[in-house]
């Protein structure tokens, strides 16, 4: 038996928040002070950046009740960072834990977030130092491996989900063509969640394009021109990452994030581009035709939150936490699903190699075999975990 | 005294639709129904011109449950029009009334639509038929005239609210510069709305661009800069309608509406433009840059509503049909602020004339001197009626 750690923690938020990873956090410190031998609580200012500048929020003092409006609120409270370090930064960031003989490193994120998790940790063992790595899950891509699904994912769903239903009763009440730009760079995990807008035949979204998927602009055009002939109207999702044959982003703003990524999300230019396309397949004729872009909203809109991913998000910092605390073991936790109905779910650690760097995508038996829609595989998946949705009324 | 006016009535949707306006046609279509003298209700499709075909859907006999899911559901479910009907136009739709043994029209819209109604009302006093029309207000926009508010606002002003609060924290965790643009062609209620997002000193918005103001770009810039220099970051709510000194908008899709102005939403045209100003304000220096626009989300988001609209949204729709019923009398129902707090209101009917055609804009009183905010006059004007919010928990 591995003889118990004793030290503080340190927990640090990184990537883009969810509506949810508050809940993960709080979940983490609330389990910490139940264990004795975690013996200080320190937050961590933008993850892995405010660890190296030795920027720390003590966290065993605030009450359970602001704590818990913490929870509640969406958004990194500790703020996050995008940042991959290489080994160097790394090794800064073991020193500051060496040196403030801190034993537990809790990092909420992606699958980033778990590389630099487990590079930590395999530095601590090469180093000898007894110290504990437990990564903890949070992306609204959905697109970690090993677990069912992520944390911030559901609420996420729900948001576009709920945008979806209303606006496609808005489409409904004044017609025309709408396009909504869905966020996630290779998955689309969130722009297919759309689906779940639909309660009658004829409801929208009528077309649903994936980063899964080749875009093609031809066929693209005569989807649309094939929708409106069939229902007069026509309301499209469509995922910020999808990519022509070569791979090419369709459009961008030509600006690039601090990863060296193109900038997707925070424009407008996909949505417009699309516009443009859908007016070139219906030439001489004068259709109604308008993009948005769904943004930063779908991530961080206070109170769309789907019941699922509160709890789930709170149970996967506590399990991480508890995990740590008694085995001392690094790893990654994640989801089993139990079953669908009724939902059940259970927490399990998983190695940080299996999570770390590679994420993965949408499989292919949840995507139309046309490649511009979702199947019923699909939304038995996804319908538990958004939750109930409001019933749309009709005349 | 008036001999009172006996047979059906039609009731129509028209302009863009809000999370509330099928409150007002429930509530219509429920208080009709207590009236033994509106002999038949009919709903007229997509406003005006379902009307002029005829093309309606008999309100007498849906179920109380069914009607309250309808009134739940954002947009609106007649279908709506976006139609300045000319004499002509009022002319068949008098006719189709005439020939119908229509009594009471009731018409759900902004200033265009109590146009409408108004000259259907003169038209039928010159051919003295005896014939009630009565507008009931509704715009996300807020900005008819008479009334303290509009049905619809409050809604649309929540959303913007909870946005940018959610905004704000994500643009807390992961700093930068953040436009959002709102809606509002000629009135900036909705944009200044956001202000609601602030609870504590340093939340954003940390500037709001309204369109009752020019905007001058190079104050636009030195404001942003200040913003960064105070903050380190800054968030900021533009709305969709600001224009230049001469009046010209800053930037546009080049698109044109089917009433000939100059599309503004369902574009990310203005964000992006804004953006690139940003980022030219930094000359030199690697700023983190977003923009997004709510578009039509902000209208039609399902379970995001005032309680108080929800509630004055129903009252407005019955005031109406009460009031024809037992007057006979035309007129637009408008909302009376008894007192602030607790928030109290109460319905009244001012003259069609009073309220058609022109719309109005903020008080100078709401706007701060500087024109890039909003003052406590109008927080204590808004607050009361867009409704509690969460409490952001901070760390």
């Amino acid at each position: 038996m591995t003889t118990q750690l004793v030290g503080k923690m340190v927990i640090g938020q990184s990537g883009g928040p969810t509506a949810v990873i508050n809940q993960s956090l709080v979940g983490a410190i609330l389990a910490a002070r139940t264990h004795a031998n975690i013996t200080g609580i320190l937050g961590a200012r933008h993850g892995i950046a405010g660890i190296m500048k030795e920027d720390f929020i003590d966290l065993t003092t605030q009450s359970a009740e602001q704590l818990e409006l913490v929870a509640a609120t969406p958004a990194a409270a500790l703020g996050s960072v995008r940042l991959k370090p290489g080994r160097a930064e790394c090794e800064k960031v073991f020193e500051v834990f060496k040196k403030n003989d801190v034993r537990f490193f809790f990092y909420v994120g992606g699958n980033d977030s778990a590389e630099t998790a487990h590079i930590i940790a395999e530095m601590a063992k090469e180093a000898n130092y007894d110290f504990c790595t437990v990564h903890i899950p949070k992306t609204i891509d959905n697109d970690l491996k090993v677990t069912d699904h992520c944390p911030g994912f559901a609420s996420a769903a729900r948001f576009v989900a709920l945008a979806f239903m209303g606006d496609d009763r808005d489409n409904y009440a004044l017609s025309g063509i709408k396009v909504n730009v869905v966020m996630g760079r290779s998955a689309g995990f969130l722009t297919a969640a759309s689906a779940l807008a639909r309660q009658a035949e004829g409801d929208g979204p009528h077309l649903i394009y994936l980063p899964e998927r080749v875009f093609n602009i031809a066929s693209f055009q005569q989807d649309v021109r094939d929708a409106v002939a069939k229902y007069g109207r026509c309301v499209i999702a469509v995922s910020e990452g999808i990519t022509d044959k070569d791979g090419n982003p369709i459009s961008t703003s030509g600006e690039r994030d601090s990863h060296g990524n193109v900038q997707l999300s925070g424009s407008g230019a996909l949505g417009d581009a699309l516009s443009a396309l859908v007016k070139a397949a219906f030439p001489g004729e004068k259709m109604r035709v308008r993009a948005d872009t769904f943004g930063y909203l779908q991530r961080s809109f206070p109170t769309i939150v789907s019941p699922v991913d509160v709890k789930e998000a709170r149970e996967v910092g506590e399990h991480a936490v508890n995990h740590a605390a008694t085995t001392g073991q690094p790893g990654s936790v994640s989801i089993r699903r139990v079953s669908s109905q009724p939902y059940v779910s259970e927490c399990f650690i998983t190695p940080l190699s299996s999570v770390a760097r590679e994420a993965t995508e949408m499989k292919d038996e949840y995507i139309s075999a046309a490649g511009n829609d979702v199947t019923q595989a699909w939304i038995d998946y996804v319908a538990p975990l958004v939750g109930e949705l409001p019933k749309i009324g009709r005349l």
